[in-house]
């Protein structure tokens, strides 16, 4: 995951301070103001005047940079998924000690979480751009969450007659569905509370580390 | 919930089949047109023209019906209310019998869900006009399903340490989730398997009815 980060060589320094430094500033202005918009007022009702407002641009000159609406929206979501990687607590810790803490860190990023909420419903309309993009987040997705309940379950934390595909769709979902009433009433909603009562519903508590014996006396 | 059912009066017979029956008619069709097009598009995406385009009808004639397309929204969302109560299996079982049987018969009204989908996604959107409609949504779902797992509780099929609220929101949650993943990927989400295996974990199994003794023998 982490060796995506650049290796910086001197060439491209340099090239940095030049033209391709000013126009990579130009294109990362757009994307975090079309994240602004699409997060708003969706995709559909956002709209590339909207976005050039923000940076006083023209329509045509963020067309030079993105062909079209439905390319800056895949440049959108390429943001979003570099933010939700950084904001990964960088933890070696528990499947289930993971989630929690994400789901902790996400409150802090309710732009984040309205983006995907609006994006992901939007995907159930026709011909929507980015319909492929979910298709494969979730299947990636659900993959990657049967793979850690597999291993769980491996090491004997998982609970009896749990099946590792549909607890790690209903966990995916559950979360999906419960940040989207939280976005609706924040006060109201326990994120943190409705996951961790789930993941305590399919997982016996982890053993306590067992001190090595002989070391400590 | 049935005592909406209208009580007919021969006065209303008679306008119903002048200028009144008329009226209502094209409102229905209006409703209906807008109802595709809000599933297939949003209601960001979706325009007055498009309803209009499906009946024939100019921008200034469904304006003659609905004031703004906001109205028109709101109409679509009754409809969709009408439609999912008369979708509900009409039966006085128990509650986790009656969400499953829901949750079958809603993969046969894929449109409906699409709906709901794409227009709650956009209801995390600024100055949506139907967000008030999915947060009164919420609020009454979540203490309906409440009040049903108090009651479960109290018949003692509520298992051990299971909290009421949480679940209920969870179980919401998990639904509108599991339904987002379907219409992205029908044949690889099992819906109903993952409501079930959730009320498997929250419910102790019914008791078996118990045939009166001396009855039958």
């Amino acid at each position: 995951m982490k060796s995506e980060a650049p290796t910086e060589s001197l060439s491209e320094g340099r090239r940095r301070r030049g033209p391709y430094a000013k126009s990579a500033k130009r294109r990362s202005q757009i994307v975090d103001a079309a994240f602004e918009v699409f997060a708003a007022r969706g995709y559909q009702g956002g709209s590339l005047q909207d976005v050039a407002d923000r940076i006083g641009l023209s329509q045509t000159g963020i067309l030079h940079y993105f062909p079209s609406k439905r390319d800056l929206l895949i440049a959108v979501l390429a943001k979003r998924d570099r933010m939700a990687e950084s904001g990964r607590p960088d933890q070696q810790g528990d499947f289930d000690a993971e989630v929690l803490d994400q789901a902790r860190h996400n409150e802090s990023v309710p732009g984040l979480i309205e983006l995907y909420t609006v994006l992901c419903g939007e995907s159930a309309t026709e011909t929507y751009p980015a319909r492929e993009y979910f298709i494969d987040r979730f299947r990636r997705l659900r993959a990657e969450y049967a793979a850690e309940l597999a291993e769980l379950k491996a090491s004997g934390r998982l609970r009896d007659h749990v099946d590792v595909d549909r607890a790690a769709a209903s966990l995916i979902a559950l979360w999906d569905g419960i940040q989207t009433q939280w976005l609706l009433d924040r006060e109201g909603t326990d994120v943190v509370g409705c996951l961790r009562d789930y993941l305590e519903l399919i997982l016996h508590p982890p053993t306590p580390a067992i001190p090595e014996p002989g070391l400590d006396f």
